[in-house]
């Protein structure tokens, strides 16, 4: 399997609007629930036939279609043609591989976003695409498999925290992209503390390994970039062509999210170039604990080769050689090798290469 | 031959509008083929006389004139006096060395775009430019050989899957541009691929060889962003200025191509920086490599000079050395020998310099 | 605990609006003091019943309320409550991680900065966050902590110095925003300081840690640029959207700040790229080092080796070896072996090597 | 002399206006020709006196005067007297080290552009400023020296090839800048050819010399660039600013002169990219060399250094070595020595060291 | 003395609009000239008191105030409220720091530009800071020190050449930004020949002292750069806001200026590459040469110690060892040793390794 890109070639030739989905496949079948809210009323329930889906698109409370599953695709189709979905936006929906984008069609506004979460067991980032249709009076979201941001603002809607329950749609459709956003910061927490436990072992031990861990870490921050940069765009862009469906109030809120985006945008940056930084500190690191053995075995060496030149001398077999007859001939050489090996190491030491 | 430039000086001095074939010669003559259709009917006939063209000037259903083969000069010309297109148009259709762009002339609009392919053989990209004219009424095509995306589009046609024969001549163009660009998806899948490939062997054996492939994987990449990157701004500029010919609708489906277009660009700029990472990690892993023979090499060598050395001092031939006299002198020396063997080797071990 | 990033994700989940206080906590209990002025009169006082806050909504003198300490949500949110305050600009206020902004809510200004100090204890760049809500005749500002260049203005009010007294709330805004930044040029007086002092030994001694320091000396000039570089989008916005509550004299003084501000960039930016120079130097130099040693004592044993033949030549036990009869054969043995190494010191002299 | 910058200090301290020829002085005199032609009728002679030029001022045939060489001060002066050209375009026309770019004077446009060529004897690239006045009825052009792409207009006019007899001044001085830029292409095939010569020497041997000649190539690119980048902006203005000059027709062969800008700008940027990979090739090919070599050097030293250990032991004089009284214990000494060897040789051969 | 900073914390809490000089002192008092011209008429003297001033308020022929020495806050602050310059002006005037821009005071246009020179004693480049104040029919000019390039327009002056006295206050501040411009190129070229001659010891000599003369002359181009780049935005700020000083014939003129000053940015841009590929070849030929010496002091010891090992046999004590009893065995050692050295030279010289 190709791990760098998602299969898409499979599309190619097909008639566009044809639905295929691309992305993992979830364990679990596709889930529909339907929540109608209002101040005081609240209502949740799993919905088994397309049809009861209808009730969206009447009435004044706000409604909210959670799709939890797109890999159905026959479900998402029927979904669609049920409430008058655009193809194109089905198409976008199933293929997970989207940029965020908004886009209006036909006084909706889609909205596609992506929520990051910190897979434990891979030990790298995941990416799970979230669709939001938002109507005048309901919101359709379809995920992926189970987000913890979105069950989030579930049981804030239960528990009727906050004015969400006061306010529409668009409200809605906000506190889910917040709630989303929100769980980015978990994740640049955890890269955060990746990036200090790489950098302790920097120091001690620089592999090869580590380098690539750490040119791990710097492409799942390009997945991050990719995922965050667009959102700010997708933002703005709900501020811009939203005026119908997003009311005035909202608006703050949204000019809120933008800064959370924008910082999330900073702090990538900032890991990328401290994990640029620690590259450039891993090869130091390298050669630096190279250059310590090499000249540690190189200064044995020289320290030798001299003593050795010595012994030489006195080992050849000349007739006249006449310290060979010395009475303290041998000790007279031990002094020298002695005396000799000392001032190496002491010059060695003095000029700090030992 | 010069292969990082197509040869076009042959063209300098010639007066404009003078048609000269910048490109690969096909082995196979050029063939034109007219396809008219509409919701019911489908006709598609090879041309041999250009006369023959003229009909799509005239009537309600969508003709499509496919032209593949460029090189022969005097068609091209025959056929473009005869359906009266720019002589500015048709010198870039036979210049394959053309840059991506759309342009208006008298109420047509005139695309060229470039469709990639992965060369088995080669083991590279190759890169053919298509040329499309687009009017109220038909579409004109212009391939450098017979190309499988275009084969795709024939065959909907064909078969009459999707919209495309309820819809005009202005969704034919969008779809083949379509094709074109759902066929990046498997080149950027290869890749992909190769990437992969280039990993694994890049922690096994780095060789310059290896920093080659990737080095002409990035130029790879090069070509690929040429192609992809004025897209955008082709897209945009049918939106922007095809609003007599380009429906709505259709507006919307090209929305749909721009984001796939970005995705392109995303994953292409992915890959670059991957490709300047593992450059990285190849020169960490030469120097690793190396490091570790060095050392292993150096270690061996400073374990023995001061053995040689110790052999030396009782290779004198001093009279009186009182060692040489001892009965056990020999194994005594063996014994410090060792010792020193010894000893040095678990310092190195504990240094982790072996 | 993490260090290169906030803890945040505390607050996913909640709903927007909810206090948080994200930051350090101070030691001391916040503190509100509340200041009236015009240009003959100054009152200054703390206050402890947030009601005697309303005061500021009337009257024509200006009234400045300035929070110290804003990790007391409880505090804040009554101060909130009592004059106000949109709940969304209370959230920005107590959480420190925010981007430098200016933001419009209902004929005020909401203003974020940083105040950037040097803290000498842990030897590296400190960040305040200072919030300042601009009304027609009112100024509050909040800050974590007590501030120099807050306390100077307070000191200048007081003495009456310049035309502060005279002028209105805008004039003291600004000058509380001139203030926080006429304190950055210390922060980079002291960070030239650093830079200067990292550049002498890095020639003495480039160790792997003063390659940490550099790097992170790299990592403050990233905080203090997102500190200022949005600091020129918030002295734009406040001259494009203030226009009713800024006076076209403060706005020439705003003006000022500025070109303080794009001075402050330009001086980062030279930093930025100075201390990658000294990356360059730093590794050149170790090469450097490292170059000097191994020549050294490569040239030693390349000396001593011809010479260790040499002697070895004359310890072979031959019994046909004429030298070894020769009188003055050990003399003769030492003219040679001294010629050759005062032969081969001269040439590694000659050549630089030595 | 300087060779990176043209000697224009001298020009400093004198009134702007004044007449100063920066740039290499040719060896042959300025030679100014004047061409009239119309559909019918062409008519090319030599002037000598600055007088005879005022004829380009009237009548409808279309005049083009020549003027080759322009460190002639006076003459240009005189011409520009006599023409009415405003004096500080004068000043840029002998100023050779202007930047391409147009500009307005009293209804004439002002073009300033670079022709390039390859120069075979210094095997490098040489520029060369072209000026070009454009008139209702007229072009006056300035040339450094003869320049085969004008000549190969004027040799079009001449034989009336194309439609540029019909057409009027405008399109007359298009086809002198198309002509100009089609000779870029020739430059870039002459490079494309440089670059593939250096690099099949790259990998042969990689000589500091030949990083000298890449950077060469390098810095030559920087030159193309500079030429070539502002002649983008050059063609949009004449599009933008030349309504009145440039008909609609001549406005659809710019656009085309345009395209080929881009492609020069691309290749050059695609040229850039390679040579820099070009640089890290080398780099690497260097390392790799050396290692090679010290590999194998490093493995005979490691092999020797054992066996001669193994030698120094039976050299040694003790009285008790059981081993020197064996009768073979030469040739045992010989086995353990070759075994030894040869397991060496088949570790390190394994291990790919060898 | 911090080099790389002005001091500027001196004026941190101290009231907008005080007076603070930052920059060096001069040695020589301040000077107050004032000149009066018209087209006949040309007077130059010396100003003792402020008060005489005033007289360029009012008449028609130009007055020229040309204040040299600013370290005089009291002067310059007598000036300022004699003449009614804003006080925010004068802050800039005395503050040497301010980044080159224009800004309108009360029809009055204020410009601020930086005065390049060389510093033969310090061999680097020194800024000075020139502030123009354009009235209707005056100029006040406010320099550091005598600045050649003022003087050079004062000449011109005297000596009436050019349409410099014909023309008003707009053509004499145009005058003196274009004098200064001018002054630019001398520095590139001195800058040029500096460049060339590191380039000349690089190859011989690449030491790490070059190198950082390398990086110091980097970091004077971006004190050029942080100079002439927003030169290009003050030019186009003069030329869109000037309207009512400058005339059109000026603003032809001032065209030319921001001509010469991206001329200057582009050079800038080729030194720094320039300067950038120097770095890279440094690295090349420190490495090469290196290696060299490491090459060829290996080359010597793997050729001695085979043939150490070789004597270092016949050098054992074994008692049954044919060779030393043979007549030639002394000989035939030798003839194996030199064979043994000869091929191992003619090896090592094959594949170049010497």
């Amino acid at each position: 399997m190709n791990k760098y890109i998602q299969k898409r070639s499979g599309k190619a030739g097909l008639p566009p609007g044809t639905l295929v989905h691309i992305g993992a496949k979830p364990d679990t079948p596709a889930r529909v629930s339907l929540v109608n809210y209002n101040e005081t009323a609240f209502d949740s329930r799993d919905i088994t036939d397309v049809k009861e889906c209808l009730v969206i698109k009447e009435g004044a409370p706000v409604h909210w279609l959670n799709v939890t599953g797109i890999s159905d695709i026959v479900l998402v189709e029927k979904l669609g043609n049920c409430l008058g979905l655009h193809p194109l936006m089905l198409e976008d929906i199933v293929n997970t591989d989207q940029r965020p984008k908004v886009e209006g069609y036909n006084g909706q506004l889609f909205i596609i976003i992506k929520a990051l979460g910190y897979d434990d067991v891979a030990g790298s980032v995941k990416t799970e695409q979230v669709s939001i249709v938002l109507g005048s009076n309901f919101v359709i979201s379809f995920l992926e498999k189970e987000n913890p941001a979105v069950e989030a603002v579930l049981e804030r809607l239960k528990q009727s925290k906050g004015r969400i329950r006061k306010a529409g749609a668009d409200y809605l459709a906000y506190c889910l992209i917040d709630s989303i956003v929100d769980n980015y910061f978990y994740l640049l927490e955890k890269t955060g503390e990746r990036i200090e436990s790489l950098e302790d072992r920097l120091i001690k031990e620089p592999t090869t390994k580590l380098l690539a861990s750490i040119n791990d870490l710097k492409r799942e921050m390009v997945i991050l970039r990719r995922a965050v940069w667009p959102l700010r765009e997708v933002i703005n862009g709900l501020q811009r062509d939203g005026e119908e469906l997003i009311k005035h109030e909202t608006g703050l809120h949204l000019r809120d999210v933008y800064d959370h985006t924008v910082q999330v945008i900073d702090t990538v940056e900032t890991f990328r170039d401290m994990l640029s930084g620690m590259i450039e500190i891993y090869h130091s690191s390298v050669s630096n604990k190279l250059n310590v053995v090499m000249k540690v075995l190189t200064v044995i060496s020289t320290i030798f080769i001299p003593l050795t030149f010595i012994v030489g001398i006195y080992g050849m077999n000349f007739k006249f050689m006449p310290e060979l007859d010395w009475k303290f001939g041998y000790l007279f050489v031990w002094v020298i090798m002695i005396t000799a090996a000392a001032v190496m190491v002491s010059v060695f030491k003095k000029r700090g290469w030992f």
